[in-house]
Order: C-alpha cells, then sequence, then structure tokens
C-alpha cells in the first residue's frame, strides 16, 4: 500500500528500531547506568547558555509577529542571512554576502535543498565510504543514483584515484563530509586541492558542472588545533550545507543553512531554485526563533574540551585493550576495525556486555564500528572494563 | 544547470518576488500605510501570551538536552504525540492514541511526508478547484499527477459529480481543504458524507485504497459557529494534516501534525512509512521547543474576533462597493469575483490604487481574485475608498 520506494526504507528501518527497542529493554533490565550506547550521534552536551539568553531576549524584544512569523523570503531572515555571511567571511576570508546565505531545516534539509534543485533523474551523486548512509536516500529522493567511492582504509582519506575513474558525463555532485562521520577524520588541504583538480579537469573534459558539496555539521567540533579547510576557496562551483546541531547542540531545532557563493556557475539561478526547493519540499522557511537564536549566537565559540576529553578517554581505552582505530581529529566519532570480518557479529558480540555499537556496513564500511562519544564520560569509563571483556573473546582468534 | 523540473518553479516564483517586491516599491514611494497589501496568508496576530509563557517555562524546567535533542522517534516526543491524540479525542470523540500522531514541519512538512509515504510514479492525486496552488508541487516531488476538478462557482462546495467521473484505478489520494484556502468556505457535512460514499464505493469498484488528506490549517478559524466536520469519523482511509501556523499564530515556527488512524488500511506500515519519511526527506523530526511548546499551549482558545472584524469590514464593504463573493464561514480570505473575465488585468487595475490582491488562476480558477484579510483593520477601513474608486472603473462596462 505505501510508495514502493519506502518499502525497503521501512524495513531497514525496522532494524534501526529493533536496535533502539533492544537499548531500551537492556537499560530496563540492567539499569540506563550499566548500559553503554554509543549508537547514537545525539549530543549530550547541553546548549550553551547564551542560546536560553538569546531565547528570552528574543521573546521580550521581538514583535512576535515578525519572531513567529513568515520570513519574506523563504530562504530566511535577510539580517541572519547578512549575520551569518559576515561571520563566514570575518573566519574565514570569504566574500559572502546575505544573498549567498540560504537558511534552511538543519543540514539534512539543507542537502534536500541542493539536491532537489540540481538533480535530474539519472544524475550521478558520488560519495567517499565511509559516508552517512542517508546521503543514499537524499540522492534517491530526486531519482539520482548515488555512486560510492571505496574506502581508503589505510587513513580514511578519500581514495582520489578510483575517485578520478569514477566521474562521469553523468556525475553533477560530489558530498564530502570533513570532519567525517564515521571516522572523525578531517581531509587534509592536500587532500581538498587534488580532489577540486580532479574536478576541475572533469568539467573542462567533459564540459560539464560538477557541484562540491560540502556537509559539514562537525565543523566546529576539532581537536589539537586541526584546520579544517572551508572549500568554496578551492573549487568555485562549492556549495556548503551547515548545521548547528553539533556546535550549539540544537539537533532536534533544526537549523543551519546553505552557502551558494558567487562563484558557483549561474549562482543567481541556483539561489532561486533553492529559494523554491526550501518552500515545496515543505520546509516553507527554516524554523524563525531559532535564525535568530543562532544569528544571536553568532560568535559562540564550541566548548569541545568535553568531547575532547572522552576522546581520549574512549580511545586510549580501546588501544590498551587491544582494538585498532585512527585517533579522530573532528566530530565525536571512533570507526574502530572489527576483530573480526564480520562487524555484525562483533556487534552482536559486543551486545553481550551491553555495549551498543553500528556496524560499518551501515557507512558502506563493513568491518569496522562505529562508537559515538557524544555520551558521558562516566557511560565511557565504565565501559572500558567491558570492553577488555569482550576484547578477550578474541585473543584466541 | 538546474534541476528541469525547477525551471518553470523558479519562473513562476519570481513573478510571486515581483509581486513582493513591486509591494515593497509601492510602500517606498506612497508609504506602507498607504498600500493595500492583501497578498499574503501571514497571520496578523500576535501569538497568544500563553505561547511565550511556554516558552519560558520549558526554559526553566526542561534539561536541554532533551529539549533541544533529537526525539526519540522521527514522529516526535511520546507525550506531545500523546498530548495531541487526547486533546483530538476530547474534542472529536476519536479514539486516536499517541502512536497515530506524526508530529511535523507544519502541515506543508506533513503533506509532503505523507505524499512520499503514499505515492509511485504517475499516481493520481485529486484535488478541487479552487485550491492551493501547492498541492501541484507537492505531488509534482513524488512524480504524482495532479488531477483537478472544476470549480463550483455556485457556492465552492466541491463538485461531486465531476469528481466521481475522475476517480480512476490511478487514484491514490484526495485532498480537501477545509475551510479553504482561497474561498473561505467550509465543506458541509452533506458534502462530506457524499464524498465519503463515491470514495468507497470506488474502492471496491477498483479495488484500490484511496486515501482523503484532510489539509486542515484553518480548523480553528471559523465564524458564525460553524461547524467542520471531523473527517477521520467519515471515511476510514483519512489522514489529517494539521498546522499551528494560523491557530497559533506560529507560521514561521514550522509546526504541525499527521494523524493516521488505525482504520486506515495498514496503518502500522503507512506510520512506520511516515517516520521514515520524516527523516529522509530531511525533516527528521519537527522543530523540538515548537513541540513541547504546541503540547503546553493544546487548550489556548483562537482569539479569532480579529479575523471575524475584518471578515465583516471587508466583505461588507466589498459588497457596498457592487463586488460579488461568497461570505466567507472559515479561514482569512474572501474569494471575491472579478468584474472581467481575465481577473489579472482586474488585479493590475487594482495596483493602481495600491490595492494588492492574487489571481484567482494561482488557485485554478480564473475569474476570482483573493484577499487576505489577516491585515490590520485599519488596513481594511483606509482600503475601502480605493476599492470604490476601483469599483467606479467597471460601473462603464
Amino acid at each position: 500500500m505505501i510508495a514502493e520506494k519506502m518499502k525497503s526504507m521501512v524495513a531497514g528501518s525496522s532494524a534501526i528500531r529493533a536496535m533502539f527497542e533492544e537499548g531500551n529493554r537492556l537499560a530496563e533490565i540492567y539499569g540506563k547506568e550499566n548500559v553503554y550506547d554509543f549508537s547514537l550521534g545525539n549530543p549530550n552536551v547541553a546548549a550553551p547558555e547564551a542560546v536560553k539568553q538569546a531565547i528570552r531576549e528574543l521573546l521580550d524584544e521581538e514583535d512576535p509577529v515578525v519572531l513567529h512569523g513568515y520570513t519574506n523570503s523563504n530562504s530566511g531572515y535577510a539580517d541572519v542571512r547578512e549575520t551569518v555571511a559576515s561571520s563566514l567571511n570575518g573566519r574565514f576570508g570569504t566574500h559572502f554576502e546575505g544573498k549567498n546565505i540560504v537558511m534552511t531545516v538543519g543540514a539534512a534539509g539543507g542537502l534536500n535543498v541542493i539536491l532537489k534543485s540540481l538533480i535530474n533523474p539519472g544524475d550521478e551523486v558520488i560519495a567517499f565510504a565511509p559516508y552517512f548512509g542517508e546521503y543514499r536516500s537524499y540522492t534517491n529522493n530526486y531519482d539520482g543514483v548515488l555512486v560510492e567511492i571505496s574506502p581508503n582504509t589505510e587513513n580514511f582519506q578519500p581514495d582520489l584515484q578510483e575517485f578520478e575513474q569514477k566521474i562521469t558525463p553523468k556525475t553533477k555532485a560530489v558530498i564530502v563530509n570533513t570532519p567525517n562521520n564515521p571516522t572523525g577524520v578531517v581531509y587534509s588541504e592536500e587532500t581538498i586541492k587534488r580532489l577540486a583538480a580532479i574536478m576541475e579537469a572533469k568539467q573542462k573534459e567533459y564540459g560539464t558542472e560538477i557541484f562540491l558539496i560540502s556537509d559539514e555539521p562537525y565543523r566546529e567540533l576539532v581537536y589539537d588545533g586541526a584546520e579544517v579547510p572551508y572549500l568554496t576557496k578551492y573549487y568555485a562551483n562549492t556549495v556548503v550545507g551547515y548545521s548547528y546541531s553539533k556546535s550549539l547542540s540544537l539537533p532536534g531545532e533544526r537549523i543551519g543553512y546553505l552557502v551558494i557563493p558567487d562563484e558557483v556557475s549561474d549562482s543567481g539561478e541556483l539561489l532561486a531554485a533553492a529559494n523554491v526547493a526550501t518552500r515545496i519540499l515543505g520546509f516553507v522557511n527554516a524554523p524563525t526563533l531559532q535564525q535568530k537564536v543562532v544569528a544571536k549566537c553568532i560568535n559562540e565559540k564550541t566548548d569541545i574540551s568535553f568531547y575532547d576529553r572522552n576522546r581520549e578517554a574512549l580511545y586510549n581505552g580501546l588501544r590498551e585493550c587491544g582494538f585498532e582505530c585512527i585517533k579522530p581529529e573532528g566530530a565525536f566519532y571512533l570507526f574502530v576495525k572489527s576483530p573480526v570480518a564480520d562487524e555484525k557479529e562483533f556487534c552482536a558480540a559486543a551486545k553481550k556486555y551491553n555495549i551498543l555499537i553500528v556496524p560499518g556496513s551501515s557507512f558502506a564500511c563493513p568491518g569496522y564500528v562505529r562508537l559515538a562519544y557524544c555520551v558521558s564520560y562516566e557511560t565511557i569509563v565504565n565501559s572500558l572494563p567491558k570492553f577488555k571483556e569482550l576484547a578477550k573473546e578474541y585473543e584466541r582468534i
């Protein structure tokens, strides 16, 4: 009865729900504190006090008809868009104006808006494994075809050789996500320059436009002073999708933006299309109160010390247990090599210790598992003896 | 460069933007108070004080990690869904549970979610002219085909004879919008009963499931004690899409819900599909703070006296000028017969008096114009002498 396209998705989604319910079931039996749920990317850090303050001020100061009303443009409040543009210019030396910004219902909304704006049925969208599984759904929404580049498990930088081979005249977009979910890896400037050069050359070779879509909800979550290159500076046809979900701990509020720079081919037309797509996909506009909140909190710094402490504890703890993984430079995930080829078997084994982790297959990278360390520090500390027991099971292998 | 499907939409959207810019241009020349902009359905009534109070309480009382976090289910907070279900049961004698409610990014988000869940390419979706033009875009998003039923300009109840003829084995959904945008007409219980009987018979004849989608953002905006039948009680395969945009004056906040009753065929599967569609379309979940706000304001009564005063003033004023229109029982629109066949010409003539109105062609009903009276009372009072002058132009015809 439901749409054909939805059937497999509903089936897949049941598996995730089953995992979620399993977590609840375990929590009921063993107590929540004895379940080590590393499965979800839901920040456990409270939004900064400045968010609360901003909301209170807005309620006191703004006309509610404006504060909660439709924005004049579906792309958002003009003043908010100006504020976002100025902030980016100050931080990255870019030259955006308010008109280059489209406020969106989170990064997920932004990615849907830009794909709706760009993709014709059969167009190809490239993603580098491991990647956030929803890219496939977003691409399918517009009858695009997701083309996967195999993971480079040496350092999880993208495999640019395979990338170059897989670009075709039908390639319309390339999605990169750095800092990366699920690996926590930051793509180096060297990587970005090579990627851009390949795309430039292919655009010329085929006489096409190929868009680089930078999905960057984790931009602010970097450690040890790692630098995340701002991609619009390396490649003209770049569109940035940002979210405040992680940087301000507002994932449920659905607030983010797209940047469509003037350097993009026919940028005026693409901006107009994004504005229309925002409307007809049913977003209409990004939630208005939260638009004003993020503008007021534009200089708010993300306190990453919480995540950094978790990162160190979990990374070092797992290494001591003998597990292999790259030390993440950003985001709040560890991507750990499964001690057995079938990582789903490993996930099942972990569950016996009340440890919930996600198989790498969900990110097109089997043989690995993802741990989201946006949990309480106690969860990490208390989980480590369990990981030790889990590791012992594999010493005999 | 942009997607083919978007090209005509961007072109159409430019026309609307041109009108908006024209309004701004006129306001600059003549002063905002001398421009009578009846073009937009953006409520001019402030959200009730209870909304402000609810937000303040939520900031004080709720854990920000929960208040601004992802909801456990993409369909929304369990407690909010229970509250909505109970409220509907109390008001309409229905038997919904929390699981029957999917919190959505406004009604526009809800309609996209249910169409994504239901529509296969080529499936037909029926709408009764005059109808909100976005239904066509929403249907196109999923490669459905919008089938239009001609307007019944006698009383703007749907033409059920043509409806019966146009239902085919490919008909998957029928959208009704009562109280109606743009006419303000409430579909009578008699209409609904006949509509339901026709749909039941056609389901049997074709062995198909045909879904009645009730888009009801204006449910609370009714005058003179008019009753709006609750459609799930008349037809089993009914899905309701609601929005708080008008009832709580929160259009920019994007908060509403879908009701998918147990009586719907395979309702469990459809609920699961709606949950997944919410996620993959990029909504993820309805904005969380506003979910909690509407639950706290669930018993808030909409003060319609403001709109009622506008309705009386504008309806009576226009009738005195000699214009013809049905007195609306709901919503905040008047649908006025154009004194000339080409209503766009009439809109252009109105603009000479700084009156901005929308041609009925935008609602698949040429020969009429829509006036949104969700403006200040002063705008209405001051516009009436201008309407009188405008009317005089047509006395000679």
